[in-house]
């Protein structure tokens, strides 16, 4: 079996792989090697052009991909699905970071932190009329859309904080850590009033666009609306709109339809916009994470053509 | 009994104390309002300079100052001791919302939030410089300097985030929610490791100027350092220095030695400083929560001159 890596491993994860039984690894290509020379892998861990060019191949002996990602919208689910190439994610090992990045936001936000920062820059101390704004998490409602693992942490943390948590998704199913679920496209009250809004959910055809104007219409909370899911999910325009109009209070983007974002966008200078270049997912010891999910998966496909974690169905796309 | 408000409060609880037996109200005084007329106040709702012209004046009839502050540094103590007056302070509401914005620096600093403000001010998309900075708060050690009502509430909120918090006081005593204590002055390791250090502590004669140099100079883990407590406890010159020398990868000042701070200031540009207007113990319901304390203490004091709950011990100053 030959597992090709897109994705760079320590010297010591190789050590790791070298000592499972008929495995042969293909190191990372570079600028000049040739497709056709990874024609009889048949594991990839990681995903880039160069896999793309070898899915195209005929004959590629290609049976499993392990991305190092979550969210696999970037790669080309039909084309995996048609060759009937198995497809693992690394779902999970995301929602620590994200779901700290996002109560960090809603801190940054109710505690005056993102606006001291802005008054610091010009030399302002707004003592008095910051005092009169900021306010304390305990008892305002968070509206998460995605109920998976990481809408889950963030419930979670927000419960930490005595706040009400209402979750979104398909079917309106219940979910560990929400007070009350809702199938997503519900409009009930508590999101109509929330105080904070949070897109966790998968890139797919149902969501995308998802976020539209009318959807920011509906608000009368003057919510935090944050995007940690993905950039398509959101149509921007309409939430310039909406925060021109102040239906919201702000938003938080991590991830936008095209990044990195031009250095002359107007959307930089957004007011009460806040962007992170797509960081939220991130944290120190990622590479590690990842590799332990390849490394309990490969020991089981080695041993009897299973996969034990992390399946994506490639009909639902997440 | 005349008591005399320094503070504003609502028509609500004007009501409410003009239902309590035996008590006159005396509303606030104007720009042209004599001290001398408030001779006979026996009591005092919050304090500013009016008070303490009225302190000066012999055959003063005070008996009990509520301030509306916790730390009553800024109060004439000894004056209010040699004449004898209880004096009775607001801690306790203060420690939900400064728990909270300790919090939300934590995890504003650790997942990249003031950095990815900073970046978009100058229009930049740094995704791998800060997917490399990023971290999670689980497993990192906390330096909490006071463990009274806002100490225990920060170390709560950071055992929510798994994270280990060390706790310095006067004698090193134990407190609830703190995996170690220590006296303060004490130099154990798990402080000088420690990622994030926080002063909570009232100012006294001992806590002023306690973070200077030395201290600084002993860190090893690179900490962000965040003062909520009094700005006299820190050293401005020798944190500058620390910041500069990389002693501390950041500190946040939610309070100056002097404020506010005047806009032409450089502190306002030092590198890796974040700064707060002193808000860190404001929230919207304020004044509602400072006013039950009065309430409390004044329906028991009426009933036998006793004070039940927040006596500030004027040997101490806390």
């Amino acid at each position: 079996m030959k597992l090709g890596l897109l994705f760079n491993i320590t010297a010591a994860e190789h050590q790791q792989l070298a000592a499972l039984p008929d495995l042969e690894i293909v190191d990372l290509p570079t600028a000049n090697t040739d497709p056709k020379s990874w024609l009889d892998v048949d594991i990839i861990y990681g995903w880039n052009t160069f896999g793309d060019q070898l899915l195209q191949l005929p004959h590629n002996h290609l049976k499993w991909i392990q991305s190092i990602s979550a969210g696999i919208d970037y790669m080309p689910l039909a084309a995996i699905k048609q060759q009937g190439i198995l497809l693992t994610n690394t779902s999970g090992i995301h929602a620590e970071p994200i779901a700290e990045f996002v109560l960090g936001y809603l801190l940054a936000f109710s505690r005056g932190i993102l606006a001291s920062t802005q008054a610091q820059q010009q030399h302002r101390w707004v003592s008095d009329a910051l005092r009169d704004q900021v306010f304390n998490l305990s008892h305002s409602t968070i509206a998460i859309f995605g109920t998976g693992h990481i809408g889950t942490r963030i419930a979670h943390y927000c419960h930490s904080f005595a706040m009400t948590t209402i979750g979104f998704n398909t079917a309106g199913h219940s979910a560990p850590e929400f007070d009350a679920t809702f199938a997503a496209g519900a409009n009930p009250s508590a999101l109509q009033s929330a105080k904070f809004i949070v897109n966790a959910l998968p890139l797919t055809a149902k969501t995308t666009g998802f976020f539209e104007q009318s959807f920011f219409e509906q608000l009368t909370g003057q919510p935090l609306f944050i995007n940690v899911g993905r950039g398509p999910s959101v149509d921007t325009a309409a939430l310039r709109g909406a925060l021109d109009q102040h239906k919201l209070a702000g938003a938080v983007l991590d991830v936008l339809p095209d990044e990195p974002l031009a250095p002359d966008a107007t959307l930089w200078d957004q007011p009460n916009l806040w962007l992170s270049p797509h960081i939220s997912g991130g944290f120190e010891d990622y590479g590690a994470a990842a590799f332990a999910i390849l490394f309990k998966n490969l020991q089981a496909y080695l041993a009897d053509g299973q996969l034990i974690m992390n399946q994506v169905d490639l009909d639902k796309g997440y």
